[in-house]
């Protein structure tokens, strides 16, 4: 197999995943908590979507393992395994807004090798494996960014960083960063690879936030790293950068915090 | 004239806004600022999409007067007036993300009466009159919301409650709601309308930036007011609310914060 058989695969995913979800989009659909001490909100497109991914992947790849963000691991007996988050952005979902998206990683057991994130609403299937990434088959690249003060800076909401030190040193940045922009989840790397943004930087990540993206963002010449400048796959803190100097010297701002 | 002849030429003017914007969307387009002490970008597609919809007011409204973001105030002989923000959510146009869009106000010399919000790579048009509120056609309502604790609560960014009692009473209101999302502009208020979210509360508002959204508030059934009550169309502190009852208590909230 090569990652283009993979890719082609992923979009099979993601449009099952798209079509399980869709209907429970803008219907008022009921909304679980799982986490009682705080709001960790799931829907029934959550579930609905990861089990039409997993039923398909079992089918074609019985021997694959899986780990899902609602269902956990499956152990496989092939060290590939998919990641899968079936709803990255389920608050932006129950808030109506399409910035959520299907994640899909195809990990070979030491990185991620195939990479797709889908927002059925607006169509868009962006796409990254070590030949190059895109978005719905038209190529992407990064955009060079000479310094922090050119930066389109994202996160998600600066309440995630909340070690002190991480919060620090998100502040320092954006106050550098010519515009700070919040809400977007999966879709603020997917506007980086794209090249309309240079920075994304969050923290309290899960594997299956951020394996899918790691390809995207590669193959359009960005770095996606750990705040210390290791491997992203592992989630946690995490900084990406659409022009690979400016990440160098984000790491080296960030590496104390990490 | 009734309001349906007036949204069926707002109809018209969405069109042309988005056929000026839609080209310069997503294609590195440069970015002027309009404010060097801090950063207020503009580009040619707002330009460009303000003045398409003023050319069709002046042929078909030659007595109405226009208000636009960019190119300030015209006259017109009669009291009607077209208020006009062509691209709402700048920062979201340059950084790719689908939450701008063109705002269009007709106001009778006392009161917006027919608004519309256009994104038109969606392709959604949300409008009100006051016969009711709709996407794409279809009936929008809000949705009754029995308290903060319920509550979905948007907000621009929290970096816009400049004043210390505004971003107190902003922060207290944050930190009872169920679910704070950012980030979103216009579309905010427009999944107000449409019953996914419940609160949506900023500041610093220019009345190009609200009075489109008033009548499909109104017209979903919901309230937006200013902080203390007041007439929104001037802008300033604005809160909106789906259920008039939770905006109820909200204005005794926030009216000392004004």
């Amino acid at each position: 197999m090569n990652t283009n058989d993979y890719l082609t695969f992923a979009r099979e995913l993601a449009d099952a995943a798209g079509r399980a979800a869709m209907p429970y989009f803008r219907t008022g659909t009921p909304v679980d908590n799982k986490d009682p001490a705080a709001f960790d909100p799931v829907t029934a497109a959550d579930k609905a979507a990861e089990q039409a991914m997993r039923a398909l992947i079992r089918a074609r790849w019985p021997e694959h393992g899986i780990v899902g963000e609602e269902e956990g691991v499956h152990q496989g007996s092939s060290p590939y395994h998919w990641v899968l988050d079936p709803i990255d952005g389920t608050r932006a979902f129950i808030c109506g807004l399409p910035l959520w998206g299907t994640l899909i990683a195809l990990n070979d057991g030491t990185r991620p090798i195939v990479g797709a994130m889908y927002q059925p609403f607006t169509g868009e299937f962006y796409a990254g494996t070590p030949d190059g990434a895109w978005l719905n088959g038209a190529p992407l690249r990064t955009r060079a960014c000479p310094g922090l003060h050119a930066a389109r800076l994202m996160t998600i909401t600066p309440d995630i960083f909340r070690v002190p030190a991480q919060r620090a040193a998100y502040d320092a940045l954006a106050a550098e960063a010519q515009l700070v922009r919040f809400g977007a989840d999966c879709y603020a790397y997917c506007m980086l690879a794209a090249g309309h943004v240079d920075v994304v930087i969050e923290a309290g990540m899960q594997p299956f936030d951020i394996q899918a993206l790691i390809p995207i963002i590669e193959g359009a010449g960005g770095v996606v790293t750990s705040w210390d400048g290791g491997d992203a796959q592992h989630g946690g803190a995490v900084v990406a950068c659409g022009d690979p100097v400016l990440h160098a010297r984000l790491v080296e701002r960030l590496q104390h915090a990490a």
